[in-house]
Parts: structure tokens; sequence; C-alpha cells
């Protein structure tokens, strides 16, 4: 198949499409199959969060790593959409007043800001709970050790070990807990960042049940992707531009923040960039041409202007 | 077997030594087996919340549902670990400033006031999120399908129609967000304290594969035993002690909220609780002699001081 740059992002806004689709059916506002209570503020809210922006990029990584595997999109796209409401609760409680104190996200006001505090809070815990009930579906694989080995993976890439804990290892970088804490960069955002895109990467060998090499493989590219990732995300706040980013740029430089820009340079970070996809390539290789459109995503992800 | 008081008593004291222990174990910031960095201020302040307190009212409902159909107490302390892990992420994000604003629990400072809220909103995140971590382990049950069935049916108490979905309709009840909206009492204290304690009694049925008939009398005693939880909750409020509360007697009626005393009055609030018992020792009917603890657990709740 063709991998060039037009292909991949048909691809990639297909399966932006169809997510947002898949989540605002989960999070409707009405139910016909039971009788529970949706209270309007808390969906509407999280509505506000999950819906209307993104790349989708996390949904994508779990529907293109299936692929390989030949499982069904609907059951990926059932895993990306339980991980992308991990990654907006992650987003709404960053924001918060006491964390990262943010008024913008994707170009509008943050959660908190258009609705306020508590309902942000619960927003994001209600968000993070629903992602266990979604990555449950009978749906997604008629295997249920399968599903209960994603949800287990699913809460450790999100947990203290994963995000969670790079969160917190974050702010203690930043000294808010009282003096800076000494930060080892590529640790703290391999938890933060990186957790939830490995996941999306290993979650199809889970799918599909894959060899423990070819696991290792996925985890591998997973976690090379996770860190170009992150570099180019720190590029972009020194090189980027606002309107392009949807929020301002050269915050990590206003607090004073060790990143990899300014552990390696400009320079040594772009090449660091390049030694990445080389290795993602490299990880992928096992996969021949089926790999294909997971190294398009590897490239997309160092390159993006957003 | 006998259920009087003392014994009763040894009982519940018993799992909660044995959940605190669970809780320690499985919250420990050392770990022999995995590489993953487990953030210092993270994990305190989760054993902070979760450790050294509290009657484990969820964790034993669970064991002891569990022990109706003769499941291994150690599979059942792990479903009650897990449970109680979102019962105290749930206590630490309502004491934050912006939602119950409560300075003292059980008798201590709250998370936040003794760490910061970014700490507390980060380590109840963490909570609920190894929740699901525990949920799924091996030794819960050898069935992956029970283990998925328990970790979906924990997943819905906690969320938009269980306890998150329970908090937002308590707040805007409150008046928090424009004027005070109409409160459905039973409605909202179901799943904002309810969904979760039938959880506890409903564990028993899903580990021990029961029959539909005997899940539906587990659930319709959860039920029972859930509103007279809360209708104890509310009569302590006015007739309780600060000193047993370990928190300040009184709050509702400062709030100025709708509680089961202001709707029903004291004694209709006692006669509703004698009622519900009634209804929970019916429930239990079709266990015989198994459901003796149970039936001891549902007065214990209605008639507790604290």
């Amino acid at each position: 198949m063709t991998t060039g740059t037009a292909e991949f992002s048909k691809r990639l806004d297909q399966t932006a499409e169809d997510t947002e689709a898949l989540l605002a059916k989960l999070l409707s506002d009405t139910t016909e199959t039971d009788e529970i209570v949706r209270p309007k503020r808390l969906i509407e809210a999280m509505r506000y969060s999950s819906l209307g922006g993104g790349k989708r990029l996390r949904p994508f990584l779990a529907v293109e790593s299936a692929a390989v595997f030949g499982i069904p999109r609907e059951a990926a796209l059932l895993v990306g959409a339980a991980l992308e409401c991990i990654h907006c609760y992650s987003l709404i409680h960053d924001d918060l007043p006491s964390m990262d104190n943010s008024d913008l996200r994707r170009g509008r006001p943050t959660l908190h800001k258009t609705y306020d505090e508590a309902t942000a809070i619960l927003a994001g815990d209600a968000l993070l709970t629903i992602a266990f009930d979604i990555i449950t579906r009978d749906a997604i694989h008629k295997d249920a050790q399968v599903r209960l080995l994603l949800t287990r993976a699913l809460a450790r890439a999100s947990g203290i070990g994963g995000m969670a804990g790079g969160q917190i290892l974050d702010l203690a970088g930043e000294g808010r807990f009282g003096d800076r804490e000494p930060v080892d960069v590529a640790r703290l955002q391999q938890m933060k960042t990186g957790a939830l895109l490995r996941f999306g990467c290993i979650a199809g060998a889970i799918l599909g049940q894959s060899s423990q090499k070819e696991y290792q493989a996925l985890d591998d590219y997973g976690k090379a992707l996770g860190e170009a990732f992150q570099i180019a995300d720190d590029l972009l706040d020194v090189e980027g531009d606002a309107a392009a980013l949807g929020k301002p740029a050269g915050a990590d430089a206003a607090l004073g923040k060790t990143t990899f820009v300014t552990q390696l340079g400009i320079d040594g970070a772009k090449q660091r960039v390049r030694d990445l996809l080389a290795r993602a390539d490299a990880a992928l290789s096992i996969f021949d041409g089926r790999g294909d459109v997971l190294r398009a995503a590897a490239r997309f992800v160092a390159e993006r202007k957003n």
C-alpha cells in the first residue's frame, strides 16, 4: 500500500472522524437501553472536552497497530475511544488552576474556565472511569482474557508508573512542592506522555494475540515514537507558532522547565528525533509492508506543526 | 453461625485489618517485581488517604457476599481493596476546595490540607486508576470473564450513572451551578453513596457465578442497605457527635441541603430505616443461614454512631 503524505493524511482524518462519531455515541446524553441517570451537566462537560478536536493520534495508533494483525476496525476503534477518554481526562486535570493553570486548549477556553473547577474535576474523573467501562466491551474481542489484558495495560499506562506518576514528577521538577527536584526528562516524559502513546501501539499486539517478539517490536516502536513526540513538542514550544498550536508558545521557557531542548539544544534534539525515527523503522522491520502506516505515523509525529 | 454483636464486630475488625494490610502492600513504595518508577510523593499521598482508618465497610460487604458462595477470602479481599481505592479517591476529590471544601476527614486534616491541591487531585486519580489494575488480577478468579464482569460493574458504580454522577447532582442541589436544582434525594444517594455499597454486595454474586435470582437478591439487599446507610448518615448529621464522627456535625443544615431527614423528618427517617432493614432481611431469605452476617451488616450500618 502507498503511505505517501496525502494517503496518510486521509487515513488519519478518517480515524479522527470515526473516533469523533464513536465518542459522541458513547457519551450520548440520552440512552435507550438502560435506566441510569446521566446528569446533563456532567455529560455536557465530558463532551466539551472530548469532542470537536484533536488529531486523535492515540486512537490512530490503536487502529493501525491492530490493522497489522487484521483486527476489525470497529474493535480497535473502541480501544482507541477508551484511550482517548483517558487522554482527554488528563488534559482537563492538567489544565486546572492547581496544576498547570491553563486558560486555553485547542484554541478554546479550558473546561474549568467554561464551566467551573468542580465540574472539571468530576468530568475528568468520569472520563477516566468510563474508559474502563468501554475497554471491557464484548465487541472488542470475543476472548475475555484479551479484554482483561487491555484493561490492565491501560490502567498501568495511566497510573502511578505511567501518566499520573509522570505528571507529579513534572510538577516536582517545576519546584511546585518546594525546591525544584532534579528531572530525568526522558524518564519523566516516557511516563507522562509516552505511556499512553505506547499503549496505543501495543494495543494491536494484544488484540492480535501476537507472538512475544511482535509485541516487543511494537513496544520498542511505541517507546521511540513517544520520545519523538515529546521532543517535537519541546521544539514546537521553542520554534512553534501560537496560532497553529492553539495555545501560547514559550510556556516551558517561562516556567524555566528542563526539556529535551534545554538538555540537548535545538540541533541535538533534532538529531535525536532522526535517531528515534530510525529506531522506530528498525523495530517495525519484522512486519515488512504491514508496518508502513506505522512508519509514516512516526514521521508524522516527529514533523508535526501542532 | 452466631451473628451476635461481639462476633460481628470481630469479623468486621478482622476484614478491616486484612484490608489495611493488603492496601499497604498494593500501595507499597518499593517493588521487587517491576522496574516502574513509583513517585514517592504520589505514593505517600495515596497511602495517607487510604491507610490508617475507616471501618472498611465496602470491603466487608465484598468479603461477606463472597462468603455466601464459598469464595476464598483472599480473592474477595482483592475485590474489596479495589473498591476501597475508589471510595478513598472519591473522598479526596469531594474534600477539595472547589467541591465540599472540607478540612477534616476521619479526625485528620484532609489530603489537600496536608499536601496541596495538585497532589490531592493526582492521588485521587491514581487511586481510581489502580482500582482497575487491582480488579483485573489473576488471583481474583481463574475465569477472565468473571474478572471482566467485576471490572465493568465497578466502572459503572463509579461513573456517570454512579458515584461521579451522584456527586454532580449533589452539587447542583446545593445551588453550586446557579439556582438550586430540585433534588430527588433517594435517586441522588442511590448514585452518590449507594452504588459503591451495592457493588460490594453484588461482587459476591459475580465471583460466585450465581444464579440470576441470587444476583437479584444481593442487588435488592445492597439497594436497601445503601439507602439505610445514607439515612443513618443524615440522622448522624443532625443528632451525631462531632468527636465520634471525626468531622463537624450539622454540615448539611449549614448548607441548607435537602436530605432524607429534611424530607421525612427524624421520626419518618427512622421508620424508613426500619422498613429498609426488613426489606434487606427479606431479600436475603433465599440464602437461609448463609445470609446471617449480611443481615447483621445491614443492622450495623443503620445503627452506627459514626
